[in-house]
């Protein structure tokens, strides 16, 4: 199979040799040390001040979405989501469980976000700004800078689920002024599910420092402190922090964070020049480099990813809900080559051939 | 490196072979086979109802002891907790952080549970008992019955914690009357960690139907309605849980539960037939075969891990806290063969001929 989802994605070899190994005990300073390397590489590639923190949450990005919310938001503040899909969605669903006021700036389906979109919500009183860079649902990339000027105007916390666009897209978290950065070890840093993490500025820790969150588990408290010598509250996926300081260092040594960039970028142009010649739309008004969503005109979306799964032996990614049989997603995160990309342009075009595409 | 740990632990050859693999993208048909025979198998090893229900959380085992807790039980209930050691603490702090009103019955290092100290809180309006089968901390294994039998007779839900136990340890869902079971993929599933599981039966099912959770991530209504088609509502630990299911399968065509459990239990015979001559102690009165404690008289127990781990080779347990220095474990669950004791044996004998073990 090649998988051409948003995750989990293709990992390299040396991923793949530590899955191979048996996990190790982790109370020890061996441990502890390549956890503080973790640290020290993620603000690297993310940019970030070097007063910032990173805490590693055993989870799904969803986890560290909710922990990052309920840690630094309470009901007396008031917060702005982003709400351009299933991902700001969930944003706005946590912010209603914790009971955290909110307001909701919703797009239309692969609508970029516009300046006069953000103006009519200036001077709110709103203590943070909630987005999905990358809408992950949707293949709707948000300008940062845009977001940044607004969260600066009205002296808001930025907090950034960057979930799928770390390392994908260009992300500046110090020059962008962003307070919390989000991403999961399935995307870009191409390693199994099941670790996400949280970077946060020095301003974000020490309001949490003074939070009371309600949870053992999501107690990014307990875990900053732990984290300070390089361990976790709670048994965490060890294998897969493992495998994220040896892909941390791979990027590393082919060329470091702009190589893999570019790398990602050209399998994403490749990929759209080559359908271009297909009844297909690409149907986002502001792309990733990690994601193409591709609309059908006049066949399932959902049928394409089937046949591509059982008869190609190719994953691309399937939407849910309204979307299911309107649009499907081509991922270019992970270990793919640019065969890869025309074994699944070939397979399109066979389809378009067989009359299923049209 | 030779793994006495208590998690995680050594993997089977089969465990690592799909380490090794890339993560296949998991909202097909064919993942959704895999989740619902895995959620069968569990049910079968527990010996449940099969009108029980199975949950897979991305997440420490500690996740999903929280996410028990506080789906089931609210403000208006009353539990009493089991406290023997550092997580039967873990229980206690659970209960306070959402505020469900909690009686502790509090044991020292080592001791057994005995009727006599359960009589004390008969009809005291429970609506559950708390109790980690094993202590994993201290290496003490309660009495599954006695508790079975106090929770009938006072009509409350019995909740076990057998993170540890599960497989290791005897242990009849149905004939006990548990409600929930919770393990963790590290432990006698020895598989990685970052998957926790919670068994239910359907009494707590409907409990959990009725009540309203304020958590995104462990909303276990969610979970339970995702799992009816084999999903999850998050990107789960989706090689994790492949692994499970390949080692479920290896249990199952080794000979099943009872002669996984008889292996383990041999294991921690053998263990503590060969330290007898010694200056160590067993310190439990009631063990459990996944764990033997073991105090030290006149040496730090601290100081034998790290000199097992440095010159020999071996992780042995360390212990926190109060007990660094005085208790170290020696695990007996992952894929560890006689021979692997033999090495551990022979190094503790070699650090009393050093005079380093006294």
């Amino acid at each position: 199979m090649i998988n051409f989802t948003v995750g989990p994605v293709q990992s390299s070899e040396v991923v793949k040799t530590v899955g191979a190994l048996d996990v190790p005990y982790f109370r020890t300073p061996e441990f502890s040390e390549l956890m503080l390397d973790n640290e020290r590489r993620i603000k690297e590639l993310a940019k970030a001040d070097n007063s910032s923190r990173v805490v590693f949450i055993t989870g799904s990005g969803t986890a560290s979405m909710e922990a990052a919310v309920m840690n630094i938001f309470t009901k007396n503040d008031k917060v702005l989501v982003i709400n351009g899909g299933s991902f700001g969605q969930r944003f706005v669903d946590i912010c209603n469980i914790h009971e955290i006021p909110c307001d909701v700036l919703k797009l239309n389906v692969g609508q970029a976000l516009t300046s006069d979109m953000l103006d009519v919500y200036n001077n709110k009183g709103y203590a943070g700004l909630l987005v999905n860079i990358h809408e992950t649902s949707t293949g709707v990339h948000y300008d940062g800078k845009l977001l940044s000027d607004f969260c600066k105007k009205n002296n808001m916390l930025y907090i950034v689920d960057a979930i799928s666009s770390f390392i994908a897209d260009e992300l500046n978290v110090k020059e962008l002024g962003i307070d919390v950065m989000i991403t999961g070890s399935q995307k870009a840093l191409a390693c199994p599910p099941g670790i996400s993490l949280i970077l946060m500025s020095s301003k974000v820790v020490e309001i949490i420092q003074n939070n009371n969150v309600k949870s053992l588990y999501f107690d990014l408290k307990d875990a900053l402190k732990n984290a300070e010598r390089g361990q976790t509250p709670f048994t965490p996926a060890v294998g897969t922090l493992i495998q994220i300081n040896e892909r941390l260092k791979e990027i590393d040594s082919k060329g470091g964070l702009e190589k893999e960039q570019e790398y990602i970028a050209s399998l994403a142009k490749n990929f759209r020049e080559g359908i271009k010649d297909l009844p297909l739309d690409i149907c986002s008004e502001s792309l990733s480099n990690a994601v193409t969503p591709v609309a059908t005109r006049n066949c399932s979306a959902y049928d394409l990813f089937m046949i591509l799964k059982d008869e190609y032996g190719i994953w691309i990614c399937p939407n849910g809900g309204a979307l299911k049989d309107k649009v499907f997603r081509v991922g270019h995160i992970g270990n793919l080559s640019m065969e890869d990309n025309k074994c699944l342009i070939d397979a399109l075009h066979d389809l378009f051939d067989r009359g299923i595409l049209k």
